[in-house]
């Protein structure tokens, strides 16, 4: 019988800690060590996310969060938006506060300022003021009121837009949080002290209705960042700065990849030339890597009668992110928002048997789906992508093996392009609404996705409430220049849609079966995959992807012809090659394919007539040296065959 | 002065003929030639089709039509019409006439015949009596009476039908046909007599409703073909049973090209696995050669904002073959029905100067057009297909050699498949509601594509009023395998969307100016070329094509592994091929492969195991002997590169 004043705590490594009631998560990072406690931002116990200094409620799984963990830096960046209102509040005592909570990278507060337009050097003074303000090390306390206590205090501060969000508030327990002489409705959690905040950088200001309303009064958004290290902010100011450079909207005009016109419509990328060569370069890799594989390529239509939709249950249920119907004679068709129940169909198309399976249908599927003008950006956030779409279906006796070479060939991928990744399992969370199918199929699909990447002993993270509606998914995360992540490649386990498609094979026993779904996408969107791709090679693609691989440059006019040579011997090896004739300097040439980032400038003078050869200066590194045609040639291939990485 | 006495007639080669007035087109074909005369079936005289029975009313071009003009035959076919009802009135009195037309392929009648049903027995007795009726050499005469005498005329007659299409007609004079006691309401023109027709066969029998209205009475139309010999009768029917065999339908389910899924989509062709080869190997070769010319590639979304068709000006006035606009936010948006408007945004994206012209933009974009579900065939006639579309924006002075080289792409693609190819001038008409832009600019176009046509020496004819809105076309137009004729390639001059678009670019002279632009597609549509190419070849595609290309056939298990090690060896080579290991006879494999129509069946067993060989068989010859695996990888790919097509 559990003694009722100790708790028993499970640590991620599934160690046990017993320890008395009434302890606090900071006490036991300290009991584990003083650095860790000194790092300690924030604890998580049975998924729910407590201040250090809260005493631990109950027993059950238990992890301390650090700056490394999401839990540990949301709370440490939600603490600095308070930070954020304290100082605002020392400055400007009329000010009255919307909402401030942590984003991706930083925290905001919107703000009512009355008439006053925040400046850049109000920026300064607030920043300057934070970093006062967390030098005192203010230590942050959980009150608890009841609603009445909280609108009576809301209302004695006169702070409208806090008895606004009040009033949707169920009656019961309201907590506060309270740091220096700030006080904020607030959930929590948040960091011990402000002294854990070292180092703060306002980034921007912004206006944002309140509670995005375009009728309600339009605040201040001031945006920040802050760390526990002040090297960290010079590191992430430099990462910035880099990403600037990298950013795939600005390189992917400059090097003419996509556009995005108003006319053509709204988060509609256009693919230019550079881009098409780009994309069907990254398709035949993956057409290549598929057919090995024994992939079936298919072609389906950009559009669908609504009745798939509803048999698969994406319609009405997903109908916010979908395009409206289009009414044709008395049928209804949608802009297809996913290419699934089209494989399917084309499976049901004939009979199999157990034999034939798996039969894995792939396609690089354009696909539609509605999003807020608002949330559109470049090739990341689109309202059409085309994915590398592939439906697997097989027996249950298949299934660990096709997970297996699913992983397989999307690690391929990523390594391919020396792009780090890490491996999350999305499974369900306990919403029935969220998700289809009987609990059983789910934790079958689940435990063998686990089990398949525990036996290829890969590292992974488990997201609760992540699956899609249909099974669980193994997520593939990118993480970009600036270490930001991007969600790319996923392979997903489906019992659901072989029996709303009602999907069978004919077994062994003549009887017959359902089939299992893999769903899957290495790249997950050509779109956003090439936006990251840009970003991680800062435009610098290796041989094999560049749009032009290699610009022929004659010394004078009287090379061109050499150059007209030179290039057809190029060519006929397949490669992107341009002549430069134009009446330029060399320099001048050289800047410009410099500047278009073409990995080999080939240039011909009587020097290499002589020997038919090409003096060659490689992309951001100049003169190599001079190289026979045919060795040219061959050095190229090998380059080209064996998809070599720029050095960096 | 002009003898008024006197009429002058240009013939099509040129030369003249003055003859007197009152003289019948078939007087002048008999001062020609006696065998031009018994062939003769109409006459064209500025462009109208008159009787050859009829005076010449004018002066002007003049042209004898017999059975191998469009015209010619198509006075015979609807002279055959009226003696199906001439037959139809003589052996059932009652039956009441609709209307009955020359089609592309024979004739047909719509005819109420009471309560009666017609059986094939009856249509026998019909073709029957109509043999009878023709060599009764009854000529067909011509007859003007007002619009009131008419009226009175089918009153009397009892003719219901006919009276109602009179209501539609304009008072003046009607034009009545008579042919033996039967007599018609017809513009005409028709063949001089009933016994021109040699050869009768009724086809088939369907309802058709009044005026196509299905609150109308349903008719009785009877469907058939005439020849003016019984030989060309007997081919006819042998090339229909001969195009049954090829029906892209029949072929193309049982090779697994595509599939229609009603739950997918009405008209909206799948892309199977096989299919998908097909297309992608076509798309590949034109790809490609396009590379070689200097196109660029390029990837645009399948919707656009109705404002690109707005400013084109294909809405609204081609609304109708379009799906109705989708609302997103405040915007609406079409499915793409063509991709002209996005390459011209594309265009438009960045400044040109004249050195960097002609840009040629090519695109497989896919439109969506709304067709009539009734008008819907197989791959031919469908609502989703696939352009090879380009569009060339040149200079004025470089509109001609474009225009050469997109003649001579298209010319290229079809000779690759040997498919039979005409060449038509499609000009506009005088109907200006139909075409878009300036006369003056429509005589330039129209010039220019005539001179080039010209100046390659090739055949062609002229068709007025087939021109695109924009602009006139060079249509090629194939002969399948049963003799229909299909528009496939197309090349179209446009100097009417540069205006539209705003386009320019910067001359020689520092001034703004206007591209030409050049809209082509050699294929046409994926969709409707990989019809007929599965038509030509009777589904026996050349071996590059071929989706499997060889199937490699163990004589028993024990030479699985060796067939597994050739596999890799062939598929090295980026071959096709797949091992039948099923324990099946050699024989039945041998079968099963010719079905599917795989091009070789490469049998491996003891004997080829000691020497690393293949006994090889070829699709519909056999036997072709032992081959080293070597040698045989060379003979394919050689017959693949050279795309060597099929002995037939």
């Amino acid at each position: 019988m559990p003694d009722e004043n100790k708790l028993e705590l499970v640590l991620p490594d599934g160690s046990k800690r017993i320890v008395n009631t009434g302890t606090t998560g900071y006490q036991v990072a300290e009991s584990i060590s003083p650095r860790l406690a000194r790092e300690a931002l924030s604890v998580t116990l049975n998924n729910e996310i407590l201040d250090l200094n809260r005493e631990l409620p109950a027993s059950g799984s238990f992890k301390i969060n650090t700056w490394d963990d999401e839990d540990g830096k949301y709370a440490f960046w939600h603490s600095s938006a308070h930070l954020l209102a304290e100082a605002a509040q020392e400055l400007y005592p009329d000010v009255r506060f919307g909402i401030g909570p942590a984003i991706a990278t930083g925290f905001y507060y919107d703000m009512d300022f009355g008439d006053r337009r925040i400046t850049p050097e109000d920026m300064q003074r607030i920043e300057e003021k934070m970093t006062e303000l967390a030098r005192a090390k203010a230590e942050f306390t959980r009150v608890e009121i009841s609603k009445d206590e909280a609108i009576t205090y809301f209302r004695e501060k006169n702070d409208p837009y806090k008895l606004d969000l009040l009033k949707d508030l169920e009656d019961g327990t309201i907590t506060l949080y309270k740091q220096g002489n700030f006080t904020d409705l607030c959930r929590g959690p948040h960091i011990p002290n402000t002294d854990r905040v070292k180092a703060i950088k306002l980034m921007s200001l912004a206006g944002a209705y309140w509670r995005g309303d375009s009728d309600s009064k339009q605040l201040t958004r001031i945006y920040g960042v802050s760390f526990p290290k002040k090297s960290m902010l010079d590191e992430y100011l430099a990462l910035l700065e880099e990403a600037k450079k990298r950013d795939h909207k600005k390189l992917g005009k400059e090097l003419g990849i996509y556009m995005i016109d108003s006319m053509i419509g709204t988060g509609l990328p256009v693919w230019l030339p550079n881009g098409t060569i780009l994309r069907r370069t990254l398709e035949a890799f993956l057409r290549d890597e598929q057919v090995d594989r024994g992939y079936q390529e298919v072609i389906t239509p950009h559009i669908g009668n609504l009745s798939l939709y509803k048999t698969s249950g994406h319609y009405p249920y997903y109908a916010d992110s979908q395009y409206d119907p289009i009414k044709v004679d008395d049928e209804e068709y949608l802009l297809k928002p996913m290419n699934c129940p089209h494989h399917h169909r084309i499976y049901s198309n004939k009979m199999h048997s157990y034999r034939d399976l798996p039969v894995r249908l792939s396609e690089f599927g354009t696909v539609y789906r509605y999003e807020q003008s608002g949330e559109l950006t470049g090739l990341t956030r689109v309202r059409g992508f085309t994915q590398d779409d592939a439906h697997i279906y097989c027996t249950q006796d298949q299934l660990k093996d096709e997970i297996k070479n699913c992983i397989e060939l999307t690690q391929l991928v990523f390594s391919t392009f020396d792009m780090p990744v890490d491996i999350r399992l999305s499974y369900r969370d306990d919403d029935e609404t969220k998700f289809g199918g009987d609990a059983e199929y789910w934790e079958r699909a689940q435990k063998e996705i686990r089990d398949v990447v525990d036996e290829m002993g890969l590292d992974y993270t488990v997201a609760h409430g992540e699956a899609s509606f249909y099974g669980p998914k193994i997520d593939f995360i990118i993480r970009d220049a600036i270490g930001r992540k991007w969600q790319l490649g996923t392979v997903q386990v489906d019992y659901v849609m072989p029996e709303r498609f009602d999907l069978t094979y004919v077994g062994a026993d003549n009887q017959k079966h359902r089939p299992v779904i893999i769903h899957r996408a290495p790249f997950g969107s050509m779109e956003r995959f090439v936006s990251i791709l840009i970003e991680h090679f800062a435009g610098n693609f290796p041989l094999w992807l560049s749009p032009v691989q290699a610009v022929l440059i004659p010394v004078s006019d009287a090379f061109n012809a050499l150059c007209e040579d030179y290039l057809k011997a190029l060519k006929k090896e397949g490669m992107r090659v341009e002549i430069n004739d134009r009446s330029e300097q060399i320099g001048a040439k050289i800047r410009e394919a410099e500047t278009s980032k073409v990995p080999y400038m080939l240039i011909v003078g009587d020097k290499e007539k002589q020997n038919r050869s090409v003096s060659v200066r490689k992309h951001r590194k100049g003169d190599i040296g001079q190289f026979a045609l045919t060795d040219l040639i061959n050095r190229l291939k090998d380059e080209i065959n064996n998809k070599v990485l720029p050095d960096n």
